[in-house]
């Protein structure tokens, strides 16, 4: 049975090696839906943003998008107008053997930042790749996206005869040399543009922020969602029956690939979830809760399986967020470490309570809950510790 | 001859083992100017300030502080309403032994946070930290303040019969449980405290906020600045002569304690300092800044003394500041590293430009700069690297 990306009906993918990595494993991928695919996207917000991401970007405004060429070894970021040619020249020559129009081939790299893209061997293993397209595909393509990962990353989900699926590949927002999250999800069910677009900033867009391994954003991240409509009938639009379904099966693919994101992150050992409510809005609880999981100490904290309230008190009073100190309470599992502001004398007198948030700790996943008033705002988002194994990836100079 | 906080005429101070920490190294200090001393100071921003924090910006804003008694061991910082109380009574009770005005005597603590201060050995231990006072005491002040500073920290300066005295103590912004930096400066010139106000906020605010070892602002983060006037003479103020000379006798004892504490700061091997011009103003400039220092990407570059130039793109492209990707350009020492938005090819290609690079990494201070266009704006911050060091000190439980 197909899964991942060509899970749902009309799309056929491919992966291959084509000699861009120095270790000879596979690094192009293609994804292509049937005519009339639609696509919808989200990219980094970094400034730097990189030339295949300054492209997609453009060509999804333009309503276009209907396959991708991803390669892994080099971001084309940092290569000024020279990469963006190179990306340009890459998808187009895919998208003429696809006898498809050029602007419908989005570009898509993840590697070495500033390293030009390698263009010739690309376009040369172009016909090998198209040749391996196939609507079982899903896990060559998931395999050949891979840098640092350890594992390949896809989901599928299904809800009255729709179909969803997805790949992702990423070791945290960014990644030592090889950097980026990618994530492609596709789906055969019909969605004009415009909802695809809606479909994308509500349910993958706040998934996909409330993640976070180190704090970097990506220069070329990027989550792409296509729909190829092989499910058949009447569009899916957001005031039909069915768009419902679609939702909560896009939304149940994106939550398994934060997962598989979150738990592959780099030198992690323990998944860090931030639970904020009672903020004035959710903005200003993303804001609180990014603080929390990016924080050094508290991810240190995490690592040694020491539970630090005054760590997590001083994240949450640098958030640059309004709030009454006195009305902030905060639990690591159900260990209540602090009540209105206060971490209670007992935490140092008898140590139970302190035993008791190590216990929650102790585990590969646990959850700091804060609330900071009354306010409506919530956030939970996903990060990770910090371990001497990610000091060791990220510092060891490697030839 | 007398060093730091009194080498300034017009001031005592002492610093005794009170049995705060159970190390049973000194703990209790005391600094105190002759009548007619005038105070400034600047505080951290956390929203979870310390009990001490709090008391000493309200009693500054009403033009008091003559004094201040610090403790380490315990921070008093998520101690709710019985840490005010704790804090003013130990203060107060300073005060009547002092003879002085109770709002005189400035409360200031650092240590664990959450901890209730030790309030009984702290008064027990008064009458001797006061006998213990001496126009030479700055050497017993500053060690009784350090936490898990492996130096004291002081350094003087004069200009004009004036005399500028200062101690500081810190492992960075925050440590693992033993928190925050403090600073004490000191003047015998006679300075009004409107005017003193205006030296802090031109001549310190800048060169403490220009320092960040994890990016951690603590609850305790306190800057305190006296004037005696024992040096006699008309006051000091903007438009007199004197007043440079007293401003830059100020700016480089706090630029000398500034380069000791990010010397000491935790698990760091390597200074790191991030110079930005052409930003739009000075503000934009520090945030690209910070950004840079406080990169974990970039942090374990400098420990592994990777230039890496990609990560330093990303940092700046993170950063939320509104800049022109062609327009940045970055040196690491003489190594120009990005030349308008575009990592040169022969980075890749030849390895001599990464290896100048690379030469200027491995001493124990360097700069990366950064140019983001043609703007006014321009930053200079301290920081330092992410060491195994730093993530045993704060990951590794110890009892």
């Amino acid at each position: 049975m197909s899964t991942g990306v060509t899970f749902p009906n009309g799309f056929r993918a491919a992966g291959i090696s084509a000699g861009l990595k120095p270790s000879g494993r596979p690094d192009l991928a293609l994804l292509i839906g049937d005519p009339g695919t639609t696509a919808a996207g989200l990219f980094t917000t970094n400034a730097m943003a990189a030339a295949p991401v300054v492209l997609g970007r453009r060509r999804l405004a333009d309503a276009r998008g209907r396959a991708v060429l991803v390669n892994s070894g080099q971001a084309n970021a940092g290569t000024g107008l020279r990469g963006l040619d190179d990306a340009a020249a890459t998808s187009a020559a895919a998208a003429a053997l696809l006898r498809v129009d050029p602007l419908d081939v989005l570009p898509c790299s993840t590697g070495v930042i500033g390293e030009p893209l390698h263009v010739t061997p690309m376009i040369e293993a172009l016909p090998r790749l198209i040749d391996a397209l196939a609507p079982d595909g899903g896990e060559g393509f998931e395999r050949a996206i891979m840098t640092t990962d350890t594992v390949p990353k896809s989901a599928t989900a299904s809800a009255g005869g729709i179909r969803v699926g997805g790949a992702a590949k990423g070791v945290g927002m960014i990644s030592p040399n090889l950097a980026t999250m990618l994530t492609f999800l596709t789906t055969d069910a019909r969605v004009a543009t415009s909802d695809l677009r809606s479909l994308a900033e509500a349910e993958l867009k706040p998934r996909f922020n409330d993640l976070s391994v180190d704090g970097c954003t990506s220069t070329n991240d990027t989550v792409l969602l296509f729909a190829s409509g092989a499910a058949g009938g009447e569009p899916v639009t957001p005031d039909s029956a069915p768009w419902a379904a679609l939702a909560a099966a896009v939304g149940e693919v994106a939550d398994a690939l934060v997962g598989q994101l979150i738990r592959d992150a780099e030198g992690g050992t323990r998944v860090l979830i931030a639970e904020i409510d009672g903020a004035a809005d959710d903005g200003a609880a993303r804001a609180l809760a990014r603080a929390v999981v990016d924080s050094p100490l508290v991810k240190t904290a995490a690592f040694g399986g020491d539970p630090n309230p005054g760590r997590i008190l001083q994240a949450v009073g640098a958030a640059d967020v309004d709030l009454d100190p006195a009305g902030v309470d905060v639990w690591i599992g159900d260990a209540h470490l602090v009540e209105r502001g206060t971490i209670p004398p007992t935490y140092f007198a008898d140590g139970a309570l302190e035993a008791d948030a190590r216990r929650a700790m102790a585990s590969e996943e646990f959850t700091i809950r804060v609330r900071v008033g009354d306010g409506p705002g919530r956030s939970r988002t996903f990060g990770c510790d910090l371990s001497y194994e990610y000091v060791r990836i990220n510092g060891e100079y490697t030839t």
